[in-house]
C-alpha cells in the first residue's frame, strides 16, 4: 500500500472509531486504562529492550546531545512512573456527557450544552516516549481517537508502548482502531497526515518551534500549539523582599530547563540597590550567569551586559537577564512586548498594582506573589496535561482532558416552531 | 504608502490599541455604543447616499443576482434596525473581567480564570453592510479591536458606517484605532491582512465556501469558520405526527434561504405511508419541490428522484430531499455522513431514542421536537451573534460576545515556591 493510502486508511478508520468511542461508558474506559497501566509495568523488560534498540541507533549518529539521550532513555523507574501516570488519569472525572448551562427560553425551549469529545486528535511529537502513553491515555479518557506520530529516534520504544495500549483497548472491548500509530518513520507521513482535513479534527504538535511552524504552515486542520516560555518576574518597590528573593531563586534555579522557569527579572528602581545585590549573591552561588541592563551593571559589578537579544530569549538554562524599571507600567510593557505570553509574576504588597498586573499582562498564567514554576496541569488541579497552550483560541495555559473536548448545543422542545 | 505597509501599519496600531481597549470600563463602551446607534439613525440620509453609489456601481455589472442586490440595499427601516441592533448589544452583559473557577490548591495557591478579550479580530466578509455595524459593535463590547474588510461592492456603504463608528469611538475617549477598516478594494489587501500573524489574534471569514477555504489556506492565524447548513429532521415511528408535520413545514418553508433551514427529511419506514402523503400535500401547497429516495417515490407519485448529490446539498431554496429509513441508527448515520454538522432534529416521544440522538448526532445544535430554525444567537439567549461556527475548536454553534473572549489563569499566592 502506498504511504498516502496507508495514512488515508488510518484517518478513515479513526473517524469511524471516534463515533463509537465517543459513547463508550466511563467504566469501560477506566478498566481499560488500569489494564494498560498493569501491562506497561508487567512488560517492562520488553519496553526496555525496544528502548535499547533506539538507543543503539541514536548512538551511531554524532549530532545527538546528552539532553536528547536523557529524554529518550527509559529506566524501570521511569516505566513505573508512566504506569502511575495512567492510574492518575483513571482518577480524573470523565468530562464527556456533562450537560450544563441549560436555560428555559421564553417560548419554552430548553437550550443548553453537552460536552463531547473533539473526535480525532493527531499528535505529532518529538522523541519523548512518555508522550506516547500520556497523550494516548488522555485522549482515550476524553473519548477521542488519537493518531500518534512520534519522533523517528524513539520509534521502537513508541511502538512497544503503543502495541500494549491498542492490545488492551481492543481486548477489553473498545472500538477497533480507537488508538492509532504511524509506524513509518518517513517524513512524508507527517505531510500526508496533515492533509486529512476530513478525518482529523485537531492537530497538536508537541516539540520545538520548527515543528510547530511546519505544522501550522502545512495544514488546514485546526492546530493547538504550544509556544515557548519566556517568563518574567517583576519585583515591585512595595514587595516583601525576603519573599521576592525566594520566589526569584525558585523560578530560576529549581528546574531551569523547563518552559515555566523565569528568564528575565524586572526590578523596580527604588529597591534595585538593596534587592539586586542580595539576590545576585544567591543566584551566583547556584552558578546562574547574570546579564544586566545598564543600571543593573552599575549596581552589580562584573556581570555581563544584556543585549536586545537577551530580552527575547528563552534560555532554558542557568542564565538570567535583569532589567531595572521605573514603574509597573514599564514592567507590564516589557512583559507584553518581549514575553511569550506563557507565565509572568509580580511580587508586591500593593493591592492596586496586583489588580493592574492581573488585568494588563497578556499571558496564559499571571501570578501574584508565587513562583512561575507552578504552571502545570497537576499544580493547577487539572490533572495530567496534554501540553501548555500559549495561543488564545480554545485553550490557554495547561490543557487537561476538559480541553480535549468541545460542546454541542442541545435543544429540548415540545413542538416549538419559529414564527 | 505601499499596500503592504498600509496593512502592516493598521495591524500594529490595532495591537497597540487592543491593550488599551481591553481595560476600558463597560460604562464607557456602552455610552459609545449608544452614541453610535444614535448617529447611525441621525445620519440615515448620508448612509443611503453611499448605498446608492454602491447600488449604481453594481447595476453596471451584469453578473449580479437579485438576492445579492437585496442583501446590499439599505432602506431607512433597515438602518433603523441596525441602530436597534447596536442598542441590543448595549444590553448584553460585558464578559470581560469575569473571574471564575477559583479554587484553593493544597499549598494555599488560589488558581482560577479571568475572562479577557481575544485581542485583535480580523473580519473578512462579503457584501452585507449590516455586518460592518454588527461585527464592529460586538467586537467593541467584548473589548476587541476589529479590522474590518468588507466586500468591494458595498465599499461606500461600509465606509460611511465605519466612519460614524470610529468617529464616535474616538470622540468619546476610546483608544485611537480601536476599530479599523481596510478602505482599499484591491484583493491583495486580504492576503496582506492574512500575513499579520503578530498583530491579528483570530480571523473570522463570513461568506461563501470559497472565501472560507481561501482564508484557511492562506493564513497561519487561527481561524473561526462558519460552514454551511445541510440540516436534517428525522421523524421517528413514535413521533406525534401532527407535531412532526408542523415542525417539518416550519423548518423548510418559514425561511428557506438561511443556514438553519431543513434540507433533508428522514422518515421511519413504519410511518412513511401515513406521514409522507400528509406532509407532501402541505409542502406542495407552499411550492416546495420534493426529491425522494426509491421508497419515497413509491409512496409519493409524481415527484423527482433524489440522487446522491441531493443528500449532500444545502439547497437554501424551496427544495426538499426525502429518505425513508429503517431505524434511528440509519437516520443518525445518514446525518453524520451527509450532514454539515450544523443543526439536526429528531421528532419522537421515545425517551431512549431522544438520548441516543442527542449523544450520537455530531452537530453544533441537536434538537428534540423543535424546528431547526432556532439556531441563532438571539433564540438561544446569547444575544447578537458574530456567526454560527460549525467547527469544534473554541466555539461551536451560534457565537455571542462570550465566544469573542479567551481566558487567562490567574494565580494568587503568598510566597509559594515549587519544591
Amino acid at each position: 500500500m502506498s504511504l498516502k493510502k496507508l495514512i488515508l486508511e488510518k484517518g478513515k478508520l479513526a473517524k469511524e472509531s471516534a463515533r463509537k468511542l465517543a459513547i463508550v461508558s466511563t467504566d469501560l474506559k477506566n478498566i481499560t486504562l488500569l489494564k494498560i497501566a498493569d501491562a506497561i509495568e508487567k512488560e517492562t523488560n520488553r519496553i526496555l529492550e525496544a528502548n535499547k534498540k533506539d538507543f543503539r541507533n541514536v548512538q551511531e549518529s554524532n549530532s545527538i546531545s546528552t539532553a536528547f539521550i536523557d529524554r529518550l532513555t527509559l529506566t524501570p523507574n521511569r516505566i513505573k512512573q508512566m504506569a502511575e501516570g495512567v492510574r492518575e488519569i483513571v482518577k480524573l472525572q470523565d468530562p464527556v456527557g456533562e450537560i450544563f448551562d441549560m436555560q428555559k427560553r421564553p417560548n419554552g425551549l430548553m437550550v443548553g450544552k453537552m460536552r463531547v469529545p473533539l473526535g480525532v486528535i493527531g499528535i505529532i511529537y518529538e522523541s519523548r516516549p512518555n508522550v506516547t502513553v500520556d497523550a494516548g491515555c488522555l485522549c482515550l479518557k476524553s473519548g477521542n481517537v488519537v493518531i500518534l506520530r512520534g519522533g523517528s529516534e524513539s520509534i521502537n520504544t513508541n511502538l512497544a508502548l503503543y502495541n500494549i495500549m491498542i492490545r488492551e483497548c481492543e481486548s477489553n472491548g473498545l472500538p477497533q482502531g480507537c488508538m492509532q500509530f504511524i509506524e513509518t518513520i518517513e517524513r512524508e507521513a507527517v505531510s500526508e497526515m496533515l492533509k486529512l482535513t476530513k478525518y482529523i479534527d485537531v492537530i497538536i504538535p508537541r516539540g520545538g518551534k520548527d515543528l510547530i511552524e511546519y505544522v501550522i504552515k502545512n495544514t488546514m486542520i485546526p492546530v493547538i500549539s504550544h509556544g515557548s516560555g519566556n517568563c518574567h518576574i517583576y519585583v515591585d518597590e512595595q514587595a516583601d523582599l525576603k519573599m521576592a528573593e525566594e520566589i526569584v531563586y525558585n523560578a530560576k534555579v529549581q528546574r531551569p530547563g523547563v518552559c515555566n522557569a523565569m528568564e528575565t527579572l524586572l526590578v523596580h528602581k527604588e529597591i534595585a540597590n538593596t534587592f539586586l545585590p542580595a539576590i545576585a549573591k544567591k543566584l551566583k552561588e547556584a552558578n546562574v550567569e547574570l546579564r544586566g541592563c545598564p543600571i543593573t551593571l552599575r549596581i552589580l559589578s562584573g556581570i555581563k551586559k544584556a543585549v536586545e537579544d537577551d530580552w527575547w530569549t528563552e534560555y532554558l538554562d542557568l542564565i538570567l537577564a535583569i532589567k531595572v524599571v521605573d514603574n509597573i507600567e514599564e514592567a507590564v510593557n516589557h512583559i507584553n512586548h518581549y514575553g511569550s505570553s506563557h507565565s509572568d509574576a509580580i511580587v508586591t504588597e500593593n493591592y492596586t498594582k496586583v489588580f493592574k498586573f492581573l488585568c494588563e499582562v497578556d499571558s496564559a498564567a499571571v501570578y501574584v506573589n508565587a513562583s512561575t514554576r507552578f504552571t502545570d496541569g497537576f499544580e493547577f488541579g487539572l490533572g495530567a496535561e496534554i501540553g501548555i497552550s500559549t495561543q488564545k483560541l480554545h485553550a490557554r495555559g495547561p490543557m487537561g482532558i476538559k480541553e480535549l473536548t468541545t460542546t454541542k448545543f442541545i435543544i429540548l422542545g415540545k413542538g416549538q416552531i419559529r414564527i
